[in-house]
């Protein structure tokens, strides 16, 4: 019998995944049926799923056997209490590449002070006083170390960044130089010039960077958020950049989305804001990485991906 | 006897060199006096040389064994008839580092549609429509294959990349896909939506970006200039940027510098000016490739880096 399988992600990108899925079920020989509206929540077998106010109670899709998230933070749907399935976590190759191309290309434009020429075409030749350091004597830190936070790592160290990461348990094996625990998280602030944050939100990382831990970074440090906005304390970053202790700050996640047009974040001179854009799950292999779990789900085999809803991602 | 080696470049970097020099000399075992000013011009051995305005007659240094320039764009230098002894570029490895890492931050910025953001600190939050591609689904293409387009190809490369290098003469075993001639030329143009020029100022080079190999550009397409200026016509460009058959042009290197407060290039939309940023000479690692070559010269073993006058460079 074939899968049911319902699309409750924004109905705009229905149109691409109804191609994209039925192609990636068909590379993989699953037999399913795909549809975007269902009147027998009891029939369903897969639910593919982007937050929407349109699917909150799980409770009447009673043969569920997964929940397959189109994003990577489950920050939103880990609580529903409803949800009794297990959830799986997007892991999508494009979205992974696509981050890690972000981050280098935010890392690289404070590396080489890009945004002082930028807006400074105003026929003043000005040179360059003194040489900037080359990458290998660059210091950016990054807090998480999962599929993101290590893809990011490895492209900053190809560049040749002096690359550090952190993770809340330790890590091995990811030739980055690693910290964890809170005195780790100590150590890696006090020696990154430039601070990346890809942890995912949970309970234990949200408020991480706040008025104590924005003052262990070295003075003038530069912060890029492509994680979640709850990581940071938005009054203590404010303080910070008003002080001077914070350099700059390229915030592309907030509490509030879309960020209220009267955030000051808006206006500061040293915070650029980006649009929750710093990578997309890109419906060609997001589709892949929905189908392999549904051909696992169908075969009896382990889910990837899963979401341990204690540790909340 | 030590040699004689007269600084002959700018006097405010005089101060630095002495020690840099002195030291990089130490290091290679080199007997050396070194000086920034010369009563009798038949006794100087080396001269190390940057364009000023103080020096343009060679003929007085009668026992001169060469010139080792502080630049690696000789286009200056060269035409100089009154100098006779062998000229030798510069090659120095923080140069050649800075200036890939300087590639590839434009890179990126274009890549990833940087600016738009940047310049939109509105309020309006602007989503990603359409999502960019990958790095390996976009093309680059590198003209001049020498010391800096290699090494920034390979940069470009390592971050994933689909690059191309064009070269006047074929060059194998780079590892780039490599073009060559005037037919490799329109080849490499036809299919690179970043462009980067890094080739020497020549005869051969001189608006080498003229109207005709402009319009061989895919529409939209930009132009990244650390090169040379004499590389872009550049009343060609300004005409191809109205018409939008060029997207965007970051200009590093010009005709006159400093550019002239009134240049158009200056206030035009779609260009960025940087004031010869892109890489400097790292006093440290160019007094090693500057004393490598004295060794050589005292040696009696051939130099390293040598100008080729018939060609250029």
């Amino acid at each position: 019998m074939p899968a049911k399988v319902l699309f409750a992600g924004r109905p705009a990108i229905w149109p691409v995944y109804r191609e994209t899925l039925a192609a990636a079920f068909d590379r993989k020989g699953i037999r399913a049926e795909l549809f975007d509206r269902c009147d027998d929540p009891a029939t369903v077998d897969y639910i593919v799923y982007s937050p929407n106010q349109a699917l909150t109670d799980f409770r009447p899709f009673t043969r569920l056997k997964a929940v397959l998230s189109l994003w990577a933070g489950v920050e939103t749907i880990q609580t529903n209490q409803t949800l009794t399935a297990p959830l799986a976590r997007m892991v999508d190759a494009g979205l992974t590449d696509g981050m890690a191309e972000w981050v280098l290309g935010h890392v690289m434009r404070y590396h080489l002070g890009i945004d002082r020429h930028l807006f400074g075409q105003d026929g003043i030749w000005r040179g360059a006083d003194p040489v900037p350091p080359l990458a290998r004597d660059r210091a950016v830190g990054i807090l998480g170390l999962g599929t993101l936070g290590l893809a990011s790592a490895r492209l900053l160290q190809a560049v040749g960044f002096q690359v550090s990461g952190w993770s809340r348990r330790p890590k091995t094996a990811s030739g980055i130089r690693g910290f964890s625990g809170r005195e780790g998280l100590h150590q890696i602030l006090s020696s990154s010039e430039i601070l990346v944050l890809l942890l995912p939100q949970t309970a234990a990382t949200k408020n991480i960077l706040d008025t104590e831990t924005l003052g262990m970074l070295p003075e003038g440090a530069v912060i890029i958020n492509p994680g979640r906005g709850a990581l940071i304390d938005d009054q203590a970053l404010l303080a910070s950049l008003d002080s001077g202790q914070i350099g700059h700050a390229t915030l592309d996640v907030f509490r509030q989305e879309p960020l209220p047009a009267d955030h000051p974040f808006w206006t500061h001179p040293r915070v650029t804001v980006t649009p929750h854009i710093a990578s997309e799950t890109r419906p060609e292999t997001a589709s892949d990485c929905i189908a392999e779990n549904i051909r696992r789900g169908q075969a009896g085999e382990p889910f990837l991906h899963l979401v341990d809803r204690g540790e909340g991602y």
